[in-house]
């Protein structure tokens, strides 16, 4: 179970890097079930980045992995097309990671949502390592 | 606009008030266009709750009005039933309040879902307070 | 076939009226086949009144009678509960009116929201009123 | 915040030049926040564009671009494949574009449809320039 404390360090390690970067994004920290926990939209953030952060921590969750990694399997050729329909519809472009604790346990997700897509999971990256590191 | 920095102080007072009450809940911020801008559950707060708190801050953004003024035009005999229908289906008992700047400008809505009604008012007051205090 | 030249003066003598009164609304103007044919929001109408004079026009519109009118069929003892209910969702109170042409033609529908009922009843006679008299 | 009398100056620059192409379209216009503030349906325009109208206004609003440069994120080998299911739907295609005002600030976003792409771009992008020209 993520706790607000955690949810709390996930999005400012997202937004000190946001900031290092120069890119204002949308954050969202979900638990395993997919239940929001936390979210912060930085200022001058998109608004439409909004539903895709909360989307990507979403599919995310759902499937314990990196968004971009499902991606791969919904691409033409792909093992599994169709599947970004599946749960009401999925994020499968780069940007949400499992959220995995010091103990090596997936305790939730964080979507990252904003910039251009390397730069989401460039945030999205140091968002998820804030518990490990 | 509500900033990232005003957000935070909001649901830092509000979660204050719910510790202090020993009530954990779920607190949403939206700006004035009812976009999401920052959202905090606390550790226990039910996870029922947090569509409730998201569509409490929502209906008093768009009405600019705490939600259960809103909810007195919709009761029996009030001058407009069915209006909790609209707009996708509004939240209309307490717990969702404009947020007001020391300017007295309406800036967003706060709204808090967990607790019994009137601790969820009693927690969003103190929240949409944060500012002018 | 209500025309964009109807359709503005509709609107234009609603918000005359409107501003007589003192009070900012939404104004929608349908045409007969409930399609969306004119809109304006006054400066400083609530934003939770948009989707409430769209569906008062459609409402209107749909049934060629007041809104309010409407409202009566659905009233508990009412000769059709849940009537409120069809359609995708009706908007049963006042504020929603036929639009009839000079020739007692129904060519559309117009629905006003933002000030209380009777306020939006008042500004909605005055726009309907507009091509007649 | 965009005004009435802006959203009317951007709906009569949009419907100028429509007539000067030849073109019955119909034209949106939200505020910053996606809200709707003003719409004219011309005569002759198709009802099927209404909701497209609406919608490129929408995508614009919500990612502050032209809904064509939103379009090329989605595009096979886009960075984004999906995006446009993202937010309840998106309209990817060229027609809707951010309000700039003479400050450089954008206040809100014009959706224009009926024509062919380019036909709606062009309205769309005279509409859009009504407050700086």
């Amino acid at each position: 179970m993520i706790s607000s404390d955690a949810a709390r360090k996930i999005i400012a390690a997202g937004e000190a890097r946001a900031q290092a970067i120069g890119v204002p994004v949308n954050i969202a920290v979900l638990d395993s079930g997919t239940h929001l926990k936390a979210f912060s939209r930085m200022d001058g953030a998109l608004i439409g980045s909004i539903d895709i952060a909360l989307g990507k921590a979403r599919t995310a969750a759902l499937f314990t992995m990196p968004t971009e990694v499902i991606g791969e399997f919904c691409k033409p050729g792909g093992t599994s097309p169709g599947l970004e329909q599946t749960n009401g519809g999925l994020v499968v472009f780069a940007g949400g990671l499992p959220v995995i604790d010091a103990d090596g346990a997936m305790i939730g997700a964080v979507g990252v949502s904003g910039g251009a897509v390397d730069q989401d999971l460039d945030i999205a990256t140091a968002a998820a390592a804030a518990l490990t590191h």
